[in-house]
């Protein structure tokens, strides 16, 4: 029965074996998947981090990572997965000084349950 | 005058001249940087992340990215800057989670200002 290529074997033009370990994370219908990946690490690095690792989830999990991240780099070619770390870090601290600035609130009208309540609206 | 081999150069046994691209960011001082990144990117990938932008700031950017995607790779072997996203998009969570129990908080006050005033503490 013929196989069909992964991307990875598609793209490097080589014959794809059922010990192909690129295979279960690069579909033949995702080229640009592995494109992204192989521009960003190469084939050789990819397979090294497979290879350190034992257990099948976390190769799983960490060609996830390498996708992502050779995702994000194409898209933010400067900063690539930092851009998001950036932007959940700056969210992060706008979240924190509204909860602070809620808790404030909360903490005068405990302090003053009879005053006028002004408008802390913002 | 004899110049000081950058880490990269150090690193692949050759002259480190002064049209050397990678030179900038890996002090000969700070081999474990240039380790990690040649580790996972390679110096051809990183070279070519260089190449590809003009701005001498971009690329400083860029390969400060690199090398925080890098260390964090050597740090979580499995989900490398992954692991950065994930906590911070949970803390992200939490405490949007916490900024909306005080707002319901605040307005039960401001719905009820001479209400016995119960103890929402967490």
């Amino acid at each position: 029965m013929s196989r069909v290529s992964c991307a990875a074997c598609k793209y490097q033009r080589r014959k794809c074996t059922s010990e192909c370990v690129l295979a279960p994370y690069f579909p033949a219908n995702q080229p640009k998947k592995f494109q992204n990946a192989h521009r960003l690490f190469g084939v050789r690095n990819m397979v090294k981090i497979l290879d350190e690792l034992k257990d099948e989830d976390q190769k799983s999990d960490a060609m996830k990572s390498i996708i992502f991240e050779s995702d994000m780099r194409e898209k933010f070619p400067v900063y690539g997965c930092v851009e998001c770390i950036s932007y959940l870090h700056q969210q992060l601290q706008i979240t924190l000084q509204e909860l602070q600035d809620v808790l404030s609130q909360l903490e005068f009208y405990r302090q003053h349950p009879t005053a006028t309540y002004p408008n802390f609206d913002r």
